[in-house]
């Protein structure tokens, strides 16, 4: 039986903009779920083994909407360029790598071993099109113990022959192949159906994965609205839809019926923000690779207005750093850039909206995942601060604050996901 | 004798447009002074000892030219304000601590220490108006080796009281005390003259600053269009000023006859441009904290087009880190938001640049400081990247770029400045 008590100081979002702090608090956990944080240990959950972990902040584990991970091993590397031109030139010649096993087993290490050490609890990665290598980074994702979909990549044109799979047909098949293993042999890592984007993916194609999603009851994630010449290029090739999320809609590859995340949304408009609410669709907020390759910066306050569904990524390797916490940080500065040079109508994203993004924004899209209200899965990483110096003790707002800016791998003392300790 | 070789791979700036790479490579290093970079060692220095630092990466060492001290303690702290309110919620109260020398001898080993484990080897500080404070910052400085400019501040008007001289005359007495036992018992730690910034100093305290540059020879460093309401407030205050660069040069303490740096400049106009130009002021390109407080962003690239100075700045606690290297990162950040945001006529930083900012663009004002070549003095970061996983191997500009977006200090594996190995 998985159940016990947690002690010590715990952050959560109440709301996107409020803060529910608890100094030296219990949070009883019962097979895996949270029963909430109270000042003592009520009566009916006294006799629970407590883990005390004293000063430390606990956080409810962090979810990352959006990651490639066979772009980790060039995270960091290639940033001159803007999405097409650094798709074709940095991207697509290192996912073709991994049609080689061996490099694939080699390459996932570094990216699994990295997420597990982060404040990452939950994930939504990006693969490539190869089955094989798909299972072999689900297996390494499996063993983590972290909670995570997992996309085998579908393309089939406008794309380097090393990475365009055959036929639709057979891009069909070798998914649905993939699916079924991967439904046999995983517990925590979930197939998510993964056509890369509009301009590589024929209407064949998307149609048969419409299939494939009523047949086996899965999500889908893609990309959206991300840059200037890639809008236009979907404006091209999809000349009938309204939004480039038509472009998905038309399909059923959109929400709806079924969960549904688009990374990035830097230039939607009124119309694909509309589809976007009618859908239920899961914005992943990918501010620093939105930067990076200088896409822009989505309005991220105003989609929290509108009461959109949004989340925060990491989107390695447009993004460098794989850690929601530097997400964050990214998050809020370039709301502070989009307000002071573009547009003083969209407010700057608080320290409270951008953990409420990190936490119960992205969460939501794994159930009841991000808080550690009653009903609440526990996952929770415990921040160890005492490495980052100060003269004066401080308040527990200001050492999350500080945390956001200045937190590496270091600062993470413990993990748990779903009640489980990875640790 | 402080002569030896250095074997390892060299990178460095040859123009702000170009990195001279040098794999493999040796670096004698004679009375501290660097001899060049030479793919064998040249004969006349054979018998000289060698220090062989393998496979890892030999950069010059990086200069912050301009940096709050007394701020280090609340970096990545109170990041919601813009800049005039920032100062009275958050900075001037911390400052106003250091009057306890209990609290400062405490404070600023925090950020000697960080200073000294970054990629930082030479950096112009701001301490507080505390000189007895402010003289401990520099012992502490210089016991730790690295190459410093420490200035008490000045100021006597329009700000708290707890933070204010009492006049100018008691204020620049105390300033010539101080500089005098500066002068006295420190080698490697300079002092140098720190009007706070126009608004919060009179024009008896201005000049009378320029009569102890003249009498001291000393180099003097301020802030300079950083912020809108700021310039406004400069405006008010000096109505005869053509630009707030020209409220500075009225009294002298604008570069020109002495060495000069000027934090920020991220709204000057032509005329101020034209006298920064004139006067060869060192600009203090301070990218994180311009986002952090929304000030904006400076238009780097074409400062260096038009030959300005212009080095980088942490500017903590405006900015939240230390590093150098992540100023690079926020540097080329920022200016790809501004050429996508504001002005596509300015362009996107290079990693080129970037890294010739951080070492010859600061490195100059401390003389022949921020490269390898005959005649400059020996500073360097030895910077260990195996624990960037990559599956493959990279070339040596690559593993710089990855560097600028993910070292932190367990990354510096050694560092020498002005010939001295600190660890």
């Amino acid at each position: 039986m998985n159940s016990f008590i947690i002690q010590g100081n715990f952050l959560e979002s109440e709301t996107p903009n409020k803060l529910k702090i608890s100094g030296q608090s219990f949070l009883p956990v019962e097979n895996g779920q949270c029963r909430g944080v109270f000042p003592l240990i009520p009566e009916q959950y006294q006799g629970l083994p407590v883990t005390d972990f004293g000063d430390r902040l606990i956080l409810p584990g962090m979810t990352d909407l959006h990651v490639h991970a066979p772009q980790f091993a060039f995270r960091g590397l290639g940033m001159d360029m803007e999405l097409l031109d650094w798709l074709n030139t940095y991207a697509f010649p290192e996912e073709a790598k991994y049609a080689e096993l061996s490099y694939a087993e080699k390459a996932y290490q570094g990216f699994v071993n990295s997420l597990l050490h982060s404040t990452t609890t939950r994930a939504s990665v990006f693969a490539t099109i190869h089955p094989e290598a798909s299972l072999e980074l689900m297996e390494q994702l499996e063993r983590s113990g972290l909670r995570t979909y997992v996309g085998k990549v579908n393309m089939d044109r406008n794309c380097p022959d090393m990475l365009r799979e055959e036929s639709a047909k057979s891009a069909l098949e070798q998914t649905e192949r993939w699916i079924q293993a991967a439904m046999d042999r995983f517990a925590n890592t979930k197939p998510i159906l993964t056509p890369r984007f509009i301009p590589a993916c024929s209407d064949a194609l998307m149609s048969g994965l419409k299939e494939l999603q009523r047949q086996y009851e899965l999500p889908s994630q893609s990309h959206l609205s991300e840059n200037y010449g890639e809008i236009n290029w979907v404006r091209e090739l999809s000349p009938a839809s309204s939004c480039y999320g038509d472009a998905y809609d038309r399909f059923g590859l959109f929400g709806g019926d079924h969960p549904c995340i688009m990374a990035h949304c830097v230039h939607s408009g009124d119309t694909e923000l509309d589809l976007i609410h009618r859908n239920g669709v899961f914005i992943a907020h990918s501010p620093e690779s939105n930067i990076n390759l200088a896409s822009g910066v989505a309005p991220v306050t105003r989609y929290l207005e509108l009461g959109l569904h949004v989340g925060l990524a990491s989107d390695v390797a447009g993004g460098s750093n794989i850690s929601i916490m530097q997400a964050m940080m990214h998050a809020i500065q370039a709301s502070k850039l989009r307000w002071r040079l573009l547009d003083e109508n969209v407010k700057q994203l608080t320290l409270e909206q951008a953990f409420y993004l990190a936490t119960v924004g992205g969460g939501a899209f794994f159930g009841k995942v991000g808080r550690f209200a009653n009903g609440y899965e526990f996952d929770a990483v415990v921040m160890d601060d005492s490495s980052l110096f100060h003269p004066q003790p401080l308040e527990l707002r200001s050492r999350l604050e500080r945390m956001v800016y200045l937190a590496d791998d270091r600062n993470v003392f413990a993990k748990y996901v779903a009640g489980a300790r990875l640790f």
